[in-house]
């Protein structure tokens, strides 16, 4: 009798009802207004995960320790934004209402709203930290209200004035940055500078936590839609998730922007699958 | 003082009150369900075109004799097919109001929607040819009905049964072909087999003529979403497309399903941009 | 409660106690002289399976229909030969025991040996049908035995004179083909030429059937380690297959060197895919 | 009636009468003595663009309200370097003429020389400031004296001793370095130590800015005919970018070496469109 | 004692004197209109020749058994055609000089020029086959006339009317054809049609084969700087190829415009090496 | 008479009777469990070299004063590791033999082994100092223990406790750090730090060094099997080479692991150019 060919991240094998965190993949990108391809995001990096050890040297903790559960990619809709959101917010209420932590990896940015609109349900005063190149405060994108670049602003919707912070901004429109310095968002550009501060001041607070890898400098992380000169180094973004994540009172998190299609090498897929390693070791 | 950078596809550089066929560009591939990227297309046949010339020893004949424009390409939302469907309509709309013929370049086949239904309203016994390699005859994929996966049967709720002709087809789902045979559509498996009888039957008949370069054999033209084994190669498809445009009355075309991203060797684009200049040769 | 993440070749997930056919990876690539990179061939006809239907325009026929199982991938230890023979036979050997046929991917061409001495110990007047750009007849590959250029002739050391018929061998050293010659095997040179005799002639013998997929055109088939001008067509492979595997008596086979990351657009895997499943469709 | 097809650098699309800086590009690369691809350079720069935002969060200025004319590409003789140079000194004369500042995109290095000589022209005490990998500095080539390897010695050969400073100067023949550090050339070798002095003691004179983009580190800008480990940083170099800029009394200047064949991510054209919009607004 | 590591295209290690055959390799691309990039051609077929056999089941000959000089590759210098030809020539005469056959591997296609020079010294009633997509017949590009599309007018220069004889030619300017359809050369367009009676007619008279690999259909050769679609088979040009290579009296050839950088899957480079074995077996 | 195509490393011709540093290449990736290919690195080191200068600015030497032999590649057997450990040994030994510094190209770092086994048959006191990645300390892998996994395991079965120290370590299983750490080997993770106090504390101890180049970053680094986020840069890396080779009395050394299959844009192969440059300039 040979057995069905269960494919998960490394390491991510616990049952269902015994996993804390259950991992699941949102191949979405039909809104990408640049270069398409994250919808190939989450499943390279399920299947490169496997040149990684389940070991950290960096935080001296192994994912064979953990207790993860891989549920694989939803089947999203392509050409529908809102339909696909629709499932994505399903599978996030099912494992929170099961006492689960939802990991997303997406898929495009947009893929984020419908994991908000789960966690905001449950957690009324939901606090969002954002990790990105990119503003995403439009209100909408050549007509679309439902895009990757309003996908922030759409959030704010949601969970209104100064609940949103992000960090290591470095492009937008000038709007978009005259907007959130209404009071709405705070943008940190460039860099964490401020972060410990504002984990400090989150304390107890629910948050949900995105990070869209172009936050990362581009030769670090060349596979992804629009890359963007300038951004932080793999040690800084390293240090910042385990900040996070150790401190705060994590709700919800995903990690999306990967497109396999721009990273012939492999880094990119190589680096996520790293970042997702230590951050499933941090939430544990 | 310096002209301003004026891009065409070789040779289209007429007037565009002169001209008499008029190019352009449907950058949108949204409900792309394999492989993204044919958005990307239209620009890369512009650009490419400079490697060809713009005499053809296959009729002897040269662009620079014919009157052709190039408007360029749309600027297209992603994430809303209905809306781009619209721009689509409105350019073939004007295009058409002007007694020129549009000759569209894709983007992803579901662009052909817009551009039918221009020509449909003008033309309302309209007939469709279309070489592909899929039949795109579901009524919808993964609950959108607006999507690549159902082109030709979103055509069919416009134009009716016994009014599309299908060639090379080579894949679809068993209802596909099950529902085609029931009258609606006339499909020919991988050839083009009865296309000499079928252009003598439609002698005066208006036809939009719709081709998805995927028709050809992914040696010839790898660079597509979904390549499909078995197709046929140039040389077929350049008779047909000839045939095609000498002896039917072509009120309306579009090549489309070109993803360059997928085409290293750039021989896909180097393929569609011939293609394109025997076919403009051909319909003027 | 959420599911486990099981992957499969499209379409082939009967239960293991309803299958007929079992398909299992066996990515191993250790002895490859050339350019490596055939172990990930059987996780890519898997992955990319998906851009197929399961419908088959050919034969008129259904994955949905068949009854198959696939057991993944086995985990095989590079740079031991002799080791991974091992696990592959074991695999076979459970699968045969079963009643089942056993499809392999590949992987290099030694893990044909493998199935082959599993397939040899039940069926002692075992067959062999070997599709091919190379002859593979060497005695040994700079001393080694176990190796991807020798493995024809260690299948010849189990069968024996009269027992292997090769079809489309365009390459190979001289000695090679003189051995061959010899009465040893059967060599086809270039093409398909005397098949349909040939089955005919082992009608109700027990055949294992090897592919190897280089045997098609450089155009049609890039990725692979070794790729040799002047090969068949997708057509001429199609019909070739579907010849054996309806006529003759097959009781394993297998269908290897896909090398993906020589395969930048894609069109070998998605060629492979086809292949396969046309041959589980000829099989079920 | 529809409108030309204009392609411009993101939001350089002045009036050529309104505007105060005139891009053009000159597509050459005949002399690169390694990987040749440069030709490309201007074009992807101008068409990836797109993928930038008009505003400069790092300057809080826009291109929207900046002045520039894109004039497009030259179409130069390749096999000719001494025609493509006359073609590149007309366009810079004319530009210079009209009292407008010309910025180059290249192409190769050697493309700089026939914009000195137009700029030396009008400004006989014309300063050179050249950042590069690379000392250029050779007599000859091979034999060839008009070769992207010497170009700043023909530079010397125009504006003589003291006139020419070069930084991040990493690569070379010893000979070039023991020629420079005659009295000929200032070298700062792998770095920008010691621009401010020198911005301060150019004040006021007339300068022409050479940047080739190999002086970043490959990292960040693999899509380079020879790159060269050891590379700037790209916050450095935008740091001395804007320094020169906005400090010296630049009357031309040139971005060179791109090679988008050697960059498959897009990472080296969309950081050299980054750096060319930080440029424009620092010149504006 | 260790031995200095001599490269040679595969079995082609006699020593000079004993050779009948001289190979070497002319790695120039200065005037490549399109893509440049086949300076690294020869290159590639000597590195990659060791993915072949020396045997060929198509002849059944080996290289072994011939005796065939590899003497590298020339140092050329980009960016001054005339100087490259000279040095071209040069190695030619050497050659020629000593009673050898000189089988020059390309570079672009005017390197053929400074062969033709040798050969046209030795025998004035030089005749020329040329292989190719492109006619070649421009008396100028862009003002140079020293360019791969002025070659073969370069050569009619040499040796006059009604020596030249074109076949597979597809692609060209309109004046091209008219040109050379006054009597200049005898154009067979897309195919050999004609050849073995032109090979009948010829001889006993010396001629200089030149074979542009661009006569290849892009399928079956992605890797060349203008890939024209409908182009010649495998198996046609091979026997295109034996039939000069054995019937005619060959006392010069050349192979050329294998570009490896647009040749990511490598079967261009491995059916130019295949191409090059069958010639030289065929020439021995 | 024409001279043979002798290839080597740019600079390194001298005879090998006067050389004091002998080069050579073990294109061997037999055990590779993750991606293969660095067997074509040592070819694409040498090939590549042209790319450089013979002449470092950083230390003001040039390797045309040096005195280095490259004696090519070994031709070693895949499949069978034992086999192609025995052959890098005796070259190892025939270099040692001769009173030569051997300095091998590989390859996957299980090559390491046949050198070191011939280093220690020498100098039994032998040291080895560790650059990379991962750990390498496993007992075996999948059940072999000749693997690239086990390759300083290995080592140090033959030089024992405390005669190993690793630096730059960021991947490995829990047990290979728990291992270590029980005083069999020195581990610095991540960085460089105690080295400068190491190479003191070796003074006048034959040192062999071995650098698996995945210890640099992967953005710096991309072309490797297994690249892992977080590593050194360039400059750390140099500086650290530099001061190994200046200060410590290597008898032998490596550079490993470069696969230029994943280096599409060539830098990781341009980068390993220049460390070996740096190395051989350093060690003369």
């Amino acid at each position: 009798m040979l057995n069905n060919n269960i494919e998960t991240f490394i390491g991510c094998d616990a049952p269902y009802g015994e996993a804390s965190i259950v991992l699941f993949g949102a191949p979405f990108d039909s809104t990408t207004s640049y270069r398409p391809g994250t919808r190939f995001g989450s499943k390279a990096i399920r299947s490169e995960s496997f040149g990684l050890e389940t070991y950290s040297p960096y935080q001296n903790a192994d994912l064979t320790d953990a207790h993860i559960f891989d549920s694989g990619d939803l089947e999203l809709c392509f050409g529908d934004p809102a339909m696909a959101l629709g499932q994505i917010q399903e599978r996030s209420q099912i494992i929170l209402a099961d006492g689960k932590l939802p990991v997303m990896l997406g898929g495009e940015h947009l893929v984020t709203l419908g994991a908000v609109r789960a966690a905001v349900e449950l957690y009324p005063d939901l606090h969002i930290l954002h990790f990105d190149a990119h503003a995403d405060l439009r209100d909408d994108y050549l007509g679309a209200t439902l895009s990757h670049a309003c996908v922030i602003r759409r959030c704010w919707d949601l969970v209104g004035d100064g609940r949103i912070f992000q960090f290591g901004i470095r492009s937008g429109d000038r709007s978009e940055f005259l907007w959130g310095a209404q009071g709405h968002v705070q943008t940190q550009k460039f860099s964490f500078d401020g972060l410990p501060q504002l984990l400090e001041r989150l304390k107890g607070k629910p948050v949900y936590f995105t990070l869209d890898l172009d936050i990362l400098d581009p030769s670090v992380f060349p596979g992804t839609g629009t890359p963007e000169a300038g951004g932080v180094t793999f040690g800084q973004l390293l240090d910042a998730v385990l900040m996070v994540c150790q401190r705060a009172h994590v709700v919800g998190c995903d990690v999306n922007e990967l497109s396999p299609v721009y990273d012939p090498s492999g880094i990119s897929t190589a680096t996520a699958c790293k970042i997702v390693r230590e951050m499933l070791l941090a939430l544990s």
